[in-house]
């Protein structure tokens, strides 16, 4: 089990990208600065605050980890320094989107591998992954009221992020893929899904339609 | 300590019927199929994952037990299949209010025995009972942004959930009374009561009056 | 670290306080007495169950310790007995602010010395003790469908938080000064700050204006 480990500069990443995220919502939100970085800091490390205190009995590396946050103040600060013009850029959107699905399948990657070393049979370990990859997400949208994005018919989300757990577990445990190629190739494959879902805006429907 | 044991098969029972619960609740919501297994997830297994995870410090048993994920996905696509008739069958709602009034006792019976087991005084133990048994369908209201049931003035629900914890806990600890046959008697006083509280509309009432 | 202990009644004191404030709101949103208490509840002891169940990975002292539930319930009926009067003082939500200004500090400074305890850095350690202080809160405003009040621009408070932990930290690790002096010190500086604040009406602001 030694050699199964995600390099943790995956997870600084992760939340790096997801600290910007969380603080972009809460400028447009219109937040003071404690809005900015309560959001930023729950939109990125929610989803390991969940897999390690809820799910795994661990100490969240938010506590632990003196890296986090600051990680998350520096793009607090960033986003605040920035507001006026992050506010009128209509590129924004587009690149909140695309460092989400960076940022999505390293934490799903780092979770999944976090549940596998506690010795949880494969679908919990899948189920961990995701609650850590969409998390910190559904956190944000709770806390700012509105319907978590998961529940919503919209473009492929959760479904990209269940394809990308499998492929990773399919890479490390039966083709015994070395874990950081792995890693990586899970981030290309759900950045790649997730462009092209954007790209060409495929839709999950309500099952019950409405008339 | 060994004798005190509640079978594994409540849990799955309750957790099978908060699961349709769930699933329909999120079918009404217009949601997709990742809604419907997220609310179908999140309404039968919230209750547990607050119980071990938030209280009791265990790892929750969604990840453990290879059951449960197959026993919501199943009653996921169940709802699915079945989603037309669902939508129009009035018959629903109290197949919904009935399959509650199995599952809410059955949850509070295994929380209650797990709390007890971890050496919690009693008070804990019927706090531990009423999270487990209505953990989940709080967690359901709050992520689908309804003000939870538990806080609304309505038909008496919480207040059945306290009674049957304590005749629970009489039973057991009081009067001797085999486990199993306490959970069951538990069950089933808890859901005449229940249907009783459905059949002659029994409300509680705001402290405040409007006017 | 023995002599690093803060007494119990300063968390015996914020419960009950954080409890009547909580059951004033659920009055106010028209719940009945099982909505008074649960509210009361999650209001007085969510900053401690997200402080020990989520963060610390602790049994929360609501579930071991007999005097909590007892303390929430007495304050639940102190409300629910009061309830005429309560409704028609203008003086009760100045009366919840002093208790909020008296229960927040006194919570944060108990999960800062529990953080401390369980070897967290320090950065962690002002993490886990603002959400000690302020979880509690923000849990009742999700839970009551309002945005919490720490995401809102208005009176100085999260940040008045901050500095009174800082003020707290610095007594006792650089100064050396006896911690449960250090704790009243630092829940009369955040006592004062508050009431300056709302005495003159400190305010954030949002970083992006409208219009």
């Amino acid at each position: 089990m030694a050699a199964f480990h995600v390099p943790v500069y995956f997870d600084y990443l992760a939340t790096f990208s997801w600290a910007l995220s969380g603080a972009i919502v809460a400028l447009r939100k219109r937040c003071d600065i404690v809005g900015v970085f309560v959001l930023a800091l729950l939109t990125s490390v929610g989803g390991s605050i969940l897999r390690d205190g809820v799910f795994l009995q661990r100490t969240p590396p938010v506590l632990t980890d003196p890296v986090y946050l600051p990680l998350i103040t520096a793009a607090s600060l960033l986003v605040a320094l920035l507001h006026q013009r992050i506010a009128d850029l209509p590129v924004v959107d587009k690149l909140v989107s695309t460092i989400d699905a960076i940022g999505t399948p390293a934490f799903a990657v780092v979770g999944m591998q976090l549940a596998l070393g506690a010795g949880i049979p494969l679908p919990g370990v899948v189920l961990v992954g995701a609650v850590s990859g969409v998390g910190g997400g559904v956190l944000r949208d709770v806390i700012v009221r509105e319907v978590p994005f998961i529940l919503q018919p919209g473009q492929f989300f959760a479904l990209v992020v269940l394809f990308a757990s499998l492929v990773f577990l399919t890479l490390t445990l039966a083709l015994r893929v070395d874990t950081v190629l792995a890693a990586w190739i899970t981030i290309g494959v759900f950045f790649i899904a997730r462009m092209l879902t954007i790209r060409y805006n495929w839709q999950t429907r309500p099952l019950l339609r409405d008339g």
